[in-house]
């Protein structure tokens, strides 16, 4: 049985536009080397790495906190309409081989701390300083690290 | 914006023959009218409709209770490990434009239910007689009846 | 170590004035008998059966669908907004030792399902007919009941 | 209607000893103010916390990430076994009017982020450096501050 890996992408809901221009590169970058991508599945990075996923026929998943799978943003394929409120972070990471966070906010930071909880390896670009995250400065460093952890 | 349109098969992880043989069918059916099927994601009827639906080409999504994907049947594209036991129930039924029930089980009642409290159509197939549930004979008139209010 | 049992009774927000005269009633009863009592937090029938037991000085929880405490009746001590939705049936029948279903609508039969799937007893008063619940016909039946299976 | 305020402790289940003989004294100082504590439930910081309260007659709270209540500790007058994982947290933070963080571990940054997330005053001692969180050195002054913070 062969399923494609799925990789996380998480970040706020706000960004500015090198954040967004980061995400967007990622997104696409990750699609390009065959993997799912799931995000929270609203607006700012999310919308961006979503954006760049679906721009190289990449699939894409969002895992909603609300009920309503019509919050999820235009790119996202699957909206999983979850109704679990932040708890939704702790769904999101799990189905995640791998973790990639981009800028910063609390929502974030808790998706960080619930993937390293539970043993997924995570990078970061422009986000947190937490012991345990593998911090890359380029949208390029991220995707090879992304693709090089999911491959376990 | 275009996604495709999920229904719903619940139904107990043990059940006889016939109602495995009739889970196939519709899985099948509703693959073929291109809709995506989600279920619980585990054996029996869960296993067999996923299997009718990947015997012509259908997308298969699994909501397990667990934490681990690997306990998704291999018939499972997508499996969503939620880690929520029984209320994962709550979330399958949520995704769903429309629920067809095969077969008996406390499980299933509680997805029956779960979903007419959600405003959900559902459509049964040798299940619980409840008030609200659209009772069908074969596996026929419930690919059919399925279709119709998943289009909706 | 000792905890004080905890039951549960559930039944829809809105029922005819005899169902809420028998669910408080038996809230008094279960709170005379020193058990906890544990409801979904709204109004109804949950509401009567927290104030039947706040009458005799028992302890009343609410395991509330939403995101809001303030939402729980006034009669429920320890409000738990769980933001879960529908979800939080199943995590309401896991706290119980023994379930009270009052009445219908489709949330109380989830519930049922819930508890029955959870191996919980589950005693009836003029509620869903469902194989593997014991129905009685009186408050004070209830009352008997719930607390002889809560001993367990 | 009045209800008593509910503070949260939250902290990892392994912590050495100074540590947790600061969490007893936090959990000892603010039964004493008349707040309900509420921890994850489990060992360590969470038990030392509970243990405190006990000692001054205060109300515990354990919101278990399991589905097993008796995986609470002894200390814990109402376990309240949720079956979420670390979905839990969420849950946890939600039900406190303030927390305080007590130690490091990923689970606990996670909560900190969560609890910022939904707007709740956090306080520190001896725990992750997040923005937005009220720093203190001793026992003392963080009773002092979960009391005021928590009476708002």
């Amino acid at each position: 049985m062969k399923r494609a890996p799925i990789v996380a992408i998480v970040g706020p809901a706000e960004a500015d536009a090198p954040t967004l221009h980061a995400a967007e590169d990622v997104g696409a970058g990750l699609a390009i080397a065959g993997l799912t991508l799931v995000t929270g599945g609203l607006g700012g990075v999310m919308e961006a790495a979503s954006r760049g996923a679906r721009s190289k026929l990449g699939s894409t998943i969002g895992i909603l906190p609300g009920e309503d799978p019509d919050e999820a943003n235009g790119w996202v394929e699957l909206p999983i309409a979850t109704g679990l409120g932040e708890g939704r972070n702790a769904l999101l990471v799990r189905l995640a081989s791998a973790v990639l966070a981009i800028g910063g906010g609390y929502g974030t930071l808790s998706e960080i701390a619930l993937a390293l909880k539970a043993g997924k390896p995570v990078v970061g670009l422009g986000t947190w300083d937490v012991h345990g995250v593998e911090q890359v400065s380029t949208a390029e460093a991220a995707v090879e690290r992304i693709v090089a952890l999911s491959s376990h």
